[in-house]
């Protein structure tokens, strides 16, 4: 159920190149992206001479006003949708970053999550590094600005290759705009092109659909792009090789419906896991119920493959905001209520299939249930479409710690118990892996195995920080 | 297409009586309501002496903040959702209204329209009446204050019977509350109970729900029900009677699909609409693909009776607010790519069903067949869940006048070629009242057939103004 | 000392005629006459179709944006100041008023204070009329909107031959504006000419310098004044005639120093008042201070009549605004010294003349004669360029109920010891009325003798609003 | 007539340290030294763990609400007052900076102008240093973090011993507060006592009187103190020596007069400028006017000693705010009028001596000079309380450039003839010393004779920076 979850993609970014309306159309673009952040957005312009910022919190269409576009003229700019955290996010945290070096301003903006930032931020520190946020993001800059290399591809190639973790990058000098992605391409990132045949870049291409651009293909793991100056375009693969390990929680969860991304179309995939799930986890029923959104492409796919009716058996109330107050002292714990509502007709006296697409904390699941209950559901059987969650991850999405993951701390059968449904079902590994049509091991699979590709250097140090929040 | 919609609904209303959280109460049925009405919002509460008035622009979330339903104590409230409109439409109309009558304090709240205001206001400014506002409710406000009955019912009586028209009417003075539904019931009001027994009345049922109160019927037409002090409820039917005339566009696009309204639940109505529309207008086709949210239900049941798959082949953003700014001077025309995205890979090389609940202007449907057509489908069939919208509405939805109905100026081939569909099929008026369950002539059907249950006293001034906004 | 006042003047006025920019001229003079009231304002202009309305609380600058401004074409507008009062004032009460009546829209605004509204308003609403506000101010437009009368100015000639109390009026309908002060002239208003000959009208004839109007004349008491259609301009004496009796006060507080008002400069007047009060309460002192801005002139004119040197021992705080919060718990009782500092320098060691314009409730000054004493004042003498304040104007002045006023209560004896100052001295009712060069009965002196030149018809009810405030 | 005012100074500074309520006494004092800077204001509190900012643009009362001075908890606290400058001036230069370094959070408020800064910047960005700010405080910031002295005392001496210019600062980190006044000791800087005994640091003795805080003493130039953790107290002085140049203009104009800076009350000192020059520049006239505010002590010193009347021939308007729209087409020019209006019976005839505290660009006075010939004075003669104005200010007053200052292009005789005075006198250089009561060479006085006590090293740099302004 996105807007309630307990999960969090850590950022969408997007870049134009090349045109004169590059501000506005990064504006679009973060647009389009932002289901991927909506604590806070921002964009940093260039027009050849000055880099120019505006930033705050809110979602895209909050913060920027015509005016505070029109303050950022120049034909390359970058953005960057920040996911939403509890507290202590300051200002100074809200992306593109925007620092002063020997090479003039440098912007930067970040999807994803370095695995030893701490460590390379304490060892700058201990040089007389400054710095100025808490993000991760600022340690790639300051080692950009600390390189001895004449240019920012090779500055910021040096920083690269001390880095290690998840990353989608794109990076802004005076005339010239980067994009990265990191060898392992954990993150989504592709690039395509508006109608003159400038780029753009983006987390995911359903930004390119707002834009009038076409997709071009996939930002390559360890690709780097530099754009500029004129229509200068230049990809290389400068760091060393590492076995691809694109995230499969884009398909489960994050990426928008309408998206491609990792070379496959989102909606298929995820009507391929439900009719997965119908497969592994059949259930007698009478009608399958989407949580809705999140689950609806999933459980049309269950119900097609199940032979069994489709229905919003769960209202959504579109209104509902951010800014929602629950105000009465007598009447509390509308949790759920507030977003969801039964209709009754087409659940009493029903055995409902109760889909979604993840379990994180189980905490809101329980709730539906009992909503679906009291509307005189005969019999409940919720069936998910991955596999039990089980580890964080640390590449960029915001997990909760283990001890929150209800499912390392249960048996399937004890969540059952715990969320109140007559049966459970999840995806299987494999099951997963097929509807995807991958085989296991090419994509990341952390959050369901605990086999991470990649070292956690700083595990014990981001735990915490998690803990925290 | 709900939010961007050629139709709007004046109003929800609501209303609570004997409970100490009146205010807070009805803020969440206005929260639940808000589906009826997103300009403007307002509450007003009675601690046995004073009536305090909270009201602004904006939706119920943002008008009440903490502070402000704090300032609104007492164990009765009222409240309004006001649609939305163009222009003009100051704050001086926002509801409810309250003002000062020989009586004390009187706050009145309307969903619906009258058709003999504009008469009537005449002849009470001739009498030396000052209004304050341009709205018709004004009207029925200064009748009551102005007769000699002692009582507020007696003069509200009185009052209704001079005006005629739609109305369902929430009115509060010191420590009595009173519901009034017109005789011909063209809106709906329910009543419901919270779990101490005190009353609750709202537009529709959805808003007990979250109140966790209890539906308990319809306020029939023709009926008020006086409300306390203490416990004191009171039905009478002090209005000549009429032949009941239910507004069947209430089922066909506005009241909530988790809403019970005129004794049905509205999704099963609606899902029956559209399996009637897949037996009087067939397709050869391979996907049904609903118009979010709107055609959502009618679809399902178009797909189910056609025998025929269904999918969210039309993405919806669901961050589009009331802020987004189209910057960009170059990529012009977005219209309804800002709140819409095909999926290519649903659509592409189909023959698509595209299902909507209604066909208002056709602009916006036009724009959703020419991106179906660019997302590569092969025919587009569009199919509309109710008959040719031919007529304005005088009792209280804003429809356009019949210049802008494209059903009033063209026939059902030209609106096909107009809007670009392979083909085009609207429910038949027999096949609504069929699915309705109800025989023609039960309803109101005068924006389908032009036949007025109720004579339009004031149509040529109640025309002008709509010309005006 | 202004800002930390106890006697609240009833707003300011102003009105401008036949020029183009008419509603920005009115803000300017608002600008001015910011002074007489800080709570709120408002403009209404006509461009001789519709009255637009534009108000809200603060101050004029505040209120007022250039889109506000812009969107109130006409080549007439009235504007008002409203004065601050805490709670219970809604924006409902914010004037001008505009209403609609059988005449079209009328719009009002209204400086002074009726004494029979109360009773007036009890028999319209008897009636039937319907209030929206609840100021006096809506009674004369209820009258006049009740009126058989053909044209504006023989409504409002009737409604005001029933009001009864103080009132400086600037009327518009749509081609139309009128002025009027009542038949004791209680309150100021001018009328002045702009550089094409234009009328405007303000309270004080400051306004006129801010927008390079030249002042011609004082609106005479029981005039009426009419301008427009064009360029018409028609004076008259609709009322019976009463002894004339302006507000003493207004040249002891309320005016601006640059203001004329009934006929002699205000400063002049003030300047006056202290060489009186220096003849009559001298002083064996060192220093004449200040309180400041309100003891200024008055100070001034004490010390070149007493040949005593005159300095500011008080530092105003000019960053003062309505703003600042009171944030330490350590740290109580601020009060005066957030506003106020004293010079020790200029204190320390030295017999101190303190000098205001006057003395209502006494606990600001009791706080000021502490600051300067320790500060090391040798000796603190209080001189009051007025009498003692010992009854509640009901003609306009917000001043507190006869409880409050400390000179109603307790002897100059008293007031000395309860202030703290090792003198006391007060300007004679004589001496004051030798200053502003007129006899005692030329002025409405009520405040300091209690001799009412008007019956108070509603002294009860007004005494009781005063005290719920 | 600050508030106008061309001269802008560089801030004001304020520390707490071992107060429950620090953050909350830092924003009573910045509230007292408003009159530094306006612009925006900032606040660092540490309650031994974090360090927290809050700062925003606009007056200490508008940047401080009651929840985010909540936010600021803990016993120490640093705050900063920044003076207005147009553009250019993003949220990232408002003071305190806050920043991480390997010794943990550090922040850092500044009141001064560095004249080496942009060499030590440039150098720094050479070693890789990431700059976040444009401000010149943020290398001093650098500099110390990058030292490898094991305390922040030690790297903060280490990292002044390579600055030079004017610095009064106050530097926070977790337990400890340092305040530390450049050799020349150029701007101001007091230490007080809280009632407690706890330490209070802030640029002027006026916020020691809001706070209830003695005045203890200067803090010397050269000299660093640092405070806590715990009770500790330790002064040192680490930098060379250099020979005191305290700037004379902060009793021109810039410290407030019930402040004592560099010794001496300020009140009296402008009192004696006044007095002084009436010495040197008498004139036969009728009346002595101040502009107000800024000439009011001088013009009282003026009248005593020439024997003439004072008095307030301007009246300020005190509504007179940031936010004054000029909205008028048709009238133009406004300027001073809308602060000042001339009291025509003051004037009016009479020969006028225009007492004003500096002359920096003309135009200004050159308007009140025309505003009260209007008004009808026979002569106006303008007396200035300090000798011309010649050289721009490095040291932190953000005097314009040669070009802009009138004294720096004209004779004193065609100055006179620009702002069409009848008679113009400045005080002389040897005049000011005398009253100041030091000797010439004493103070800084480099704005009145060119004569930089501290070599501008930076000099091209800065003034290109202030053309851009």
């Amino acid at each position: 159920m996105r807007g309630m979850a307990d999960l969090l993609e850590k950022c969408g970014v997007a870049a134009v190149h090349g045109h004169a309306e590059a501000a506005n159309l990064v504006y679009l673009a973060l647009y389009a992206l932002q289901h991927r952040g909506q604590e806070a957005a921002g964009i940093v312009a260039s027009d050849g001479g000055e880099l120019r910022r505006a930033a705050g919190r809110g979602l895209v269409a909050e913060v920027f006003t015509p005016e505070r576009l029109a303050g950022l003229p120049g034909a390359l700019a970058i953005g960057h949708n920040r996911y939403a955290t509890a507290g202590g996010a300051g200002l100074e945290n809200v992306q593109p970053l925007l620092m002063q070096t020997k090479r003039g301003p440098l912007a930067l903006a970040h999807n994803g999550n370095l695995v030893n930032a701490v460590s390379l931020r304490r060892s700058l520190e201990q040089e007389g590094a400054v710095f100025h946020s808490s993000s991760d993001t600022e340690v790639i800059l300051q080692l950009a600005a600390r390189s001895a290399r004449p240019d920012l591809a090779g500055s910021l190639v040096e920083a690269l290759s001390l880095v290690r973790g998840a990353y989608c990058l794109v990076v802004a000098e005076r005339e010239c705009v980067i994009a990265a992605r990191d060898p392992y391409g954990f993150r989504p990132l592709s690039l395509g092109r508006l109608p003159g045949g400038e780029p753009v870049v983006a987390s995911e291409s359903c930004a390119f659909d707002l834009l009038g651009a076409q997709f071009e293909r996939d930002v390559a793991p360890g690709e780097l792009i530099v754009f500029g100056p004129g229509r200068e375009e230049r990809s290389s693969f400068p760091l060393p090789k590492a076995a691809p390990a694109p995230c499969i929680f884009e398909y489960v969860y994050f990426a928008r419906p309408d998206s491609q991304v990792f070379g496959r179309p989102v909606s298929a995939v995820r009507r391929g896991l439900g009719e997965q799930l119908a497969l592994e986890q059949p259930a007698e029923a009478d009608l399958v119920v989407p949580v809705p959104d999140s689950g609806v492409p999933a459980a049309i796919g269950f119900a097609r493959a199940a032979g069994l009716p489709f229905d919003f058996g769960l209202t959504r109330n579109h209104y509902v905001g951010r800014t929602f107050i629950e105000p009465a002292q007598a009447i509390r714990h509308f949790g759920v209520k507030v977003k969801l509502n039964p209709v009754r007709e087409l659940i009493a006296g029903r055995r409902i299939v109760l889909v979604d697409d993840s379990l994180v904390r189980g905490t809101t699941m329980a709730k539906i249930v009992q909503l679906v209950r009291q509307a005189g559901a005969r019999e409940v059987h919720v069936r998910i479409s991955c596999p039990p969650t089980l580890s964080p991850c640390f590449y960029g999405i915001d997990t909760p710690t283990e001890e929150e993951l209800i499912a390392a701390r249960m048996s399937v059968p004890e969540i059952r118990m715990t969320i109140g449904a007559d049966s459970l079902g999840y995806l299987s590994l494999q099951g997963m892996h097929r509807a995807v049509r991958v085989s296991v091991g090419d994509f990341c699979s952390a959050c369901f195995t605990g086999d991470y590709p990649l070292a956690v250097t700083d595990r014990a140090a981001l735990s915490e920080e998690r803990r925290r929040r």
